[in-house]
């Protein structure tokens, strides 16, 4: 096990058989966000991304929550950014590109060149709630619970969670939960598809793992990291022409490689695979490209 | 409860407890859809819109059905609006605006201000079946039934259902429902997740109030009218990003207002919130610029 | 019956009852998918889209399997399409429009302007569990299981994958799916949506069937036509207002239309309609429109 010397003070991160474990770890507080954490998290993210022995990441929270979310102690000024802003000194009222924190952070784990598995394992509320959206896997302890409390909170959606939310759950579901603010169990949000299994507790790290397993034993890290931006992407495009413009590409790219021949071969010889190709170095040259986007923005 | 003594001939509008209820009230003929019925929707949204004594709208029927189409009594010529134009001298078949009724009403539903609550209690054909799509949350009685029978009748979607229904039950249970036309029942409404639960016929209303309450009792209304359109709208965005743009302006706004402290204080003090903002005047100067759309087309 | 007599090599194609069905028929290869089948599958649809008494497609494979995917019986280089370009001669490298062939096919299924129906009788791998995605129903034997082993493979998503999966099972199921690459059952597939209904072996074809003749008997077919390819358009709209413009010139068009007519009359005389209009010749002049991204890329 590596990565636990690290200076974190918000969460732990831990790299074992190839799957990398990001606990979000103030359990004194709930693991309630704090900014600290965000820029940890995307800290612990860059060096799982660059680490080619980590095929897959785990995210849980330090019992008994998974994220409580915003931290509220800080009482009235809570989401005052400008006041806060103000006694810092940090904030410009003028900048445009003043940005939601909780949106940095799920832009972020949406980039992720890793598969992303959710392990909520207590409550994960507001931040909490929309930081598991972006998440590839997510699987729930019994104990977990749920709430889009913005509206009752009088704020709005943070996250990029008007985006990601109808698209995991439907509009319609993505209404009801954030219109009423409501709490609602781990067996509503697998019957919404919110989550995909819900486990008995002592269960859940070892359910996330046996996923994680699944895809770092079996699957080329390369194909994984392709397909899972090209599956995202490809929500927001108007037609299926501009799928199939990346996937030929893609499939050329890949056909000609040796991950592609390895799979064939491992299959046909009833084997378990060895890949050689590497995220770090392999992907192909136009994968930047529809990174645009971001670029117009930043 | 006010707003009895309207004059509208197709529909009764009243408000009690926060919630304005809008009744399609042409029960003789089961509710039809009229042109006449969509401008006095269109108007009592209007009213509800402009109201700040209004946190939620419920829509429902009155019995036996909810809406059952358009009205076919006019036979043959029933969809055929260039000759019923030419008739009332209307008509410029040259027009490129001319535009059907159930979307000009869905749009109106869709950019409404507060939630919309349908209540379905009976039959939902046709146009009828469409606009609840743009509703929040569909609660249906058991003995409601729906169908989309467009191309038995030798027409196509109207109110926008091409864009809404895949949206809100997926794209392949759209392609049944539309492409056979069959009548099908509350529960399989229920099982694709276009109505969100179904209760015996005499606690539906009780049921829709419930949820309304919900909303207008605990969650700031400027706050519910942005989250809702901004959902809606990013349901058609290609790219995260432009949730991230529009949520950052909208936390940046909302966080520095009074509804936030409001929303934070009465969390930590345990007690019910009591919003001081106002739909009518609070809702943030760049909320309109998303309606480009619209306005290209009007 | 007709069609019995064409000279298809890998595929079966026969007209009855209004409904032609194409067999996948390489029952020694599992029905692999091959470059000639493509073809072959293509010009059928042309076939059956030219074709007037077609009202609906149904697609199947001879038993005992659906599709088993790519035929990996050329080993390592089976996914090179340079090299194999190469030893042919008809491979040019830097051309751009090289193009997946799975999403030359999806393209063609997409586009068709008959529904078609899926009735999945074995396995469904690789492309040919991406072939289903873009027919409009999808039936499955309790014999039926999935596969999307791109990743497993060293490849990536075929067929617009990356675009039809999440729009059919939303996202979350399609990255369980696409990056962990396992097998599932027709119960599994059930459950997230990928098929309306699961039915003993030997039910299968009645069952496709009777969806068929629901829509050949009950439906105006250049309603169906157009339904069809609007709601799958639509799919990809940034705002229902897109939806409302083709729409209000669809109800126009199909409004004064001798099918509406029919559509109404034969409702209010309780009789079986019969409609007269022709896909061939009374599509609207503004349905080909839509198409420009396809001519953007071709």
């Amino acid at each position: 096990m590596r990565g636990n010397a690290l200076p974190y003070d918000t969460i732990k991160y831990a790299v074992e058989d190839q799957v990398a474990t990001i606990t979000l770890n103030r359990p004194h507080r709930l693991n309630a966000f704090t900014y600290e954490m965000g820029d940890e998290i995307i800290a612990a993210l860059d060096l799982a991304d660059a680490d080619d022995d980590v095929k897959a990441i785990i995210f849980t929270g330090e019992s008994p929550a998974f994220c409580a979310g915003a931290d509220l102690s800080t009482g009235a000024e809570t989401f005052n950014m400008v006041a806060q802003a103000r006694e810092s000194g940090e904030f410009d009222e003028t900048d445009p590109k003043w940005r939601d924190k909780g949106g940095l952070l799920n832009l972020r784990i949406w980039n992720t060149l890793k598969p992303v598995i959710g392990a909520i394992n207590g409550a994960a509320v507001g931040i909490g709630a929309t930081m598991i959206l972006p998440m590839d896997i997510r699987l729930a302890s019994m104990d977990a619970k749920f709430a889009y409390p913005f509206a009752k909170r009088g704020i709005v959606w943070d996250g990029c969670a008007s985006w990601f939310l109808p698209r995991v759950v439907g509009i319609s579901t993505a209404m009801d939960w954030g219109l009423t603010g409501r709490t609602f169990s781990a067996a509503e949000a697998f019957e919404a598809g919110l989550v995909a299994r819900v486990v008995p507790a002592e269960d859940l790290m070892a359910e996330a793992r046996e996923r994680a397993r699944m895809i770092a034993e079996r699957c080329a890290p390369v194909s994984v990291a392709m397909m899972r931006r090209m599956a995202w992407r490809m929500q927001g495009a108007a037609h299926p022409m501009e799928a199939h413009r990346v996937e030929s590409l893609g499939i050329l790219h890949a056909g000609m490689g040796d991950d592609a021949k390895e799979g064939v071969m491992s299959f046909l010889e009833k084997r378990a695979p060895d890949f050689p190709m590497k995220v770090s170095s392999d992907l192909p040259p136009w994968h930047p490209w529809w990174d645009a986007a971001e670029d117009e923005y930043c």
